[in-house]
């Protein structure tokens, strides 16, 4: 849908320079924008290629406020996070023709709200509630007492177990299985076999975050597997059960994360990190791809990078791979 | 199902002390339970506050036996293995009406037992065996010759290929896919592209199994890839062709098992633990998390923890790293 | 169906010595090989064995041309090659009947070649293009404006994100998720939350790719993820937004790709393997299992094995691990 710049200026909370009819209805990277697209930039460098490129306009920084340039400009403290919330904006009226298409078999004591999309072929079971503005895509399969808010959407072909609860504009993206049985076992000691521990408890998902393809997050053992507001999880990542992650935490593609573990607010895990079970990760550490943390751990450090497995901050992971190298080199 | 401590004493083999006429209907945790659920503790630093919670009645190990209690015990050898049987036993009679939904479609050469439970757009094809009281749930594709043995439980959105084999009661989560193709070609010297190798055989898995959300066990190339009974796979969690799972093996979360490695009984793996082709780990052998076994290798010690890649005993690992830091600590 | 071995000597191009009216329907193991087999020797070592099985004819390399054999033999340069071409050529008439199932539901603006086959409870979007041959199985979800060329095969629960293009011949595996959106955010410096920067590019993939079970491969973020003909690509595997892969690619179970790093042409990458953003692996270049490239890497060198993290050629950490060795013995 197209927006005058003007209107989009305000939406987004930045500055026009320039004339402010123009209108734009998409975004785009700056090789390939057409006559209508919006583009930004960061960086002073990148501003001569954007003003050069066929996009209508240009979110850019304040680098730019007093340039005399060729294309209207929109000026935003955060140009990426300008370009973000612009996006959205854009994006914001396309929307789904609400309505149940009629091979979605719901039982009769879900609560689904009048303007929720459902489509083809979706199970929706017993005492299921659904809020206003949510979409549930072909193939879900949405299991009893499973409560979603408002305006959450599930990709294709996601199943969810039982008692799983959603907040508001929860993503959840194809193929993902939430609320799934933990990996608990007592093992008989004379028999060596093992009789399943009871996985009977629930997950609970805050608000806003988003969930990547074929991820998979279990419900408590006994009590509640919890996601905070805000975060942000990749593909194929697994979350055990028990396990508390707060609020505005990222999680990259295939980090697994082990029964009863503590991520705390802000923290930021990188790709393939492990980490065992009943280990805290307090606010606002960073842990580099493919770390691992051993049981039990503490890691400390806001802002800090821990790297290698065991983890440390890396500073001393890079000493000990110098160290290394100096070592081989001598031998 | 609400059971008198007399009866669930009898079933899980449990001594009870004090009022066995007192009745449970589900487990729980310490912190959470109500009136009629059962708890349990496995050490004396517990008991207090299992006696002080809302349970009605507490499985504690001997060490509780002699005690004046406020509620009655359940006394067992292995408590926790108590709990879990006493969750199963609470639980046995839930279970689902069996029948088939009318949205299920089914080859009329498929046999099916009388008291099956087919859920909603399943697919079952030709020749398909499936053994009594069984539940496939919603959106499993069930394909040509395969055999399901007696109470085994595909949650939503399984895919099983063709000719793939399951014991009895084998518990598969959602997502999962059992029986696919191998990954296996041969490349043509000459123009260096990859021509498929035929991979034609089965997946045999035995009883008592269970497989986590989302995992995916590849068939043999040409003979068969098999998972011993008793073994228990937690998500995301990739074994390939013509691999050899023994019986009673944990695997945690994200772990790949390459071609044609065998795990012998009763291994113990980590989670995200890489073992490549041919690699032989034997019996009782435990594997860290996030180690790695280089092709071929064999792996031998009951009992004894391996870690790091490519994997040592856990000891000479840890000096390893003790060496490293020292050095790291000199320059 | 039965093929003479002349018919199958002249499709694969290899000399038959012996027989050659003696018919073969199969590929097998030699220890599994029934009368009508056919099975394969690599080396000189292992074609007593293969003499001595059930099966109808052998193919050898030129090791055994001048043979006297009770088994007819089919002698082929690359014998490996020659049994995959042989699989695939008595493999190519057990087809499909065409045909749409009725439970599939079919936008009316798509076009969808005559000859194609489309399973149970199939969903196939606006504007979709299905090219001839192709085979869509239950459960699928196909969203609008993908394209599928001639030929190809997906297996079930498979979900294709609008306007994903796949060429000739591409397999796809069940649970796969190709096209999801990209892990990309823009954090507000100011409060620390994460809006959603847009994942709006597609995902390209050429001709002859196949794509292992539950593997996920995200569309880009405002251009395009690239995946060249020939790639090869195991379970489990992640692929992010931007990222561009090249011709003959493999890549092996649970490996992770981030967003924008570019693999050249025949680059073989173990499982396991962790590529950071922006990384470059040029032409022929072999990633061990569970090695990790650190951010705007390059790793150059046509057969060069690297390992370890972050990754080194395979000689210097090889040596890496002897002098911690060493050193550990000493301390």
């Amino acid at each position: 849908m197209k927006r005058s710049l003007r209107e989009l200026g305000e939406a987004i909370h930045a500055r026009v320079l320039g004339d402010d009819r123009v209108e734009v209805s998409a975004v785009s990277s700056i090789g390939q924008a057409a006559a209508s697209d919006l583009v930004f930039v960061e960086s002073e460098k990148d501003l001569e290629a954007a003003l050069a490129s066929g996009a209508a306009a240009v979110i850019a920084g304040r680098f730019a406020a007093d340039r005399q340039a060729l294309k209207p400009l929109l000026i935003a403290e955060q140009p990426r996070l300008a370009f973000a919330r612009a996006a959205a904006y854009l994006n914001s009226h396309a929307g789904y023709a609400p309505g149940v298409h009629a091979s979605a078999m719901i039982d009769p004591s879900a609560r689904i709200a009048a303007d929720v999309t459902i489509e083809e072929r979706v199970v929706i079971r017993e005492q299921v509630e659904i809020g206003s503005g949510s979409r549930i895509a072909a193939g879900c399969v949405v299991g009893a007492g499973v409560k979603l808010g408002a305006r959450c959407h599930l990709y294709p072909n996601v199943t969810v177990y039982p008692a799983t609860r959603l907040g508001d504009r929860v993503v959840v993206h194809a193929g993902a299985v939430l609320g799934g049985d933990g990996f608990g076992y007592a093992r008989d000691r004379e028999t060596g076999k093992y009789e399943k521990f009871p996985q009977v408890g629930a997950l609970e998902i805050g608000d806003d975050v988003e969930i990547g393809a074929n991820s998979t997050i279990d419900r408590g053992a006994l009590d509640l597997t919890r996601i905070g507001s805000g975060t942000k999880i990749d593909n194929l990542v697994h979350i055990g059960h028990n396990v508390q992650v707060g609020r505005d935490v990222v999680i990259a593609a295939q980090t697994g994360i082990s029964g009863s573990a503590v991520i705390e607010d802000g923290v930021m895990i990188g790709g393939q990190v492990g980490i065992a079970d009943h280990v805290r990760i307090e606010a606002g550490a960073i842990l580099g791809a493919q770390s691992g943390i051993p049981s039990k751990k503490v890691i400390r450090g806001k802002g800090v990078v821990f790297w290698g497995t065991p983890a440390r901050p890396i500073g001393e992971y890079l000493k000990g791979l110098a160290a290394l190298a100096r070592l081989t080199r001598k031998s």
